[in-house]
């Protein structure tokens, strides 16, 4: 069952597990008729260009740095008051290129309602997105304190701002 | 009386202050020994970097662009629960190339307690932020349906991510 939320109505809990533990970002794979789960800590959430908007970041080295490129959406799952730490770690630390992460976790696709890829059926939390704006990071505007701690090699992040179409709880 | 809370505790409601009606935005203005306010209505607040960041916008006509850039810091005050209609008209709409803000909204000026910007005492939630990584926009990245919708000129926004170095109440 389905509990459509406003955008920003968990937005305090959205944060919260991307800085402790992670989320699971989602992007289809149409060579392969599947999707690809990716962990990350990484993003924000707001309102921009008068959108509900939710900021993802990917490095250039992951494989859904290249399904994202060509898919233009995404899905964001949040395992709220869930102990995912496994599948958190199995989609952080493996590469779709080799497995089939859905398999792996034992999570299930289930169809997007208002887009093409699947979420995660077992998170309670989700988010469906398009993204409307990318940029990639220009290093010398990081400051060198981060530049230092967060990049040891210059496998930079693409920024994806993706315009929130859905945004629900499931039950 | 100040009361901290955790940067991602009222997500939520900045998010919705933000997309309704807007926040205020300060940044200091050496020259004129003062601090200048705009109104807000687009940002996002998240995790990035391993630190807390509140992102917010500035386009390239504006006082506050010039300043920001030379003080690489700012705050952000939201009247929760207050109706600050027109102060946040008054910031919107004029310049603090023309006038003093805090003077003509009636707002007092506090030290920041993190940085040497000053905060809206008249508020009652604040942001204390360093600007640690900024991005001019690629407008080519931009949908074209919000290209058209927001940007009618070439004035396009600044991104400026900043640390959130204190966030707080103030009763």
């Amino acid at each position: 069952m389905h509990k459509d939320i406003a955008y920003h109505e968990y937005a305090n809990e959205a944060i919260a597990h991307l800085a402790n533990g992670g989320i699971f970002l989602t992007v289809k794979d149409p060579d392969q008729d599947r999707a690809n789960i990716m962990t990350i800590g990484w993003g924000t959430i707001g309102y921009i260009w008068r959108k509900p908007i939710l900021m993802v970041m990917v490095r250039y080295s992951r494989h859904t740095y290249g399904l994202l490129e060509k898919a233009g959406e995404f899905t964001v799952s949040i395992p709220l008051h869930q102990d995912r730490t496994n599948e958190l770690m199995i989609c952080g630390r493996q590469s779709g290129r080799d497995i089939d992460k859905f398999k792996e976790c034992g999570f299930t696709p289930e169809k997007g309602r208002a887009i093409d890829t699947p979420i995660i059926k077992e998170c309670p939390l989700h988010f469906e997105c398009r993204v409307v704006y990318q940029q990639a990071m220009e290093p010398g505007q990081l400051s060198k304190e981060l530049r230092t701690n967060c990049y040891q090699t210059p496998d930079y992040h693409v920024l994806y701002f993706g315009e929130i179409l859905a945004s629900y709880l499931r039950k």
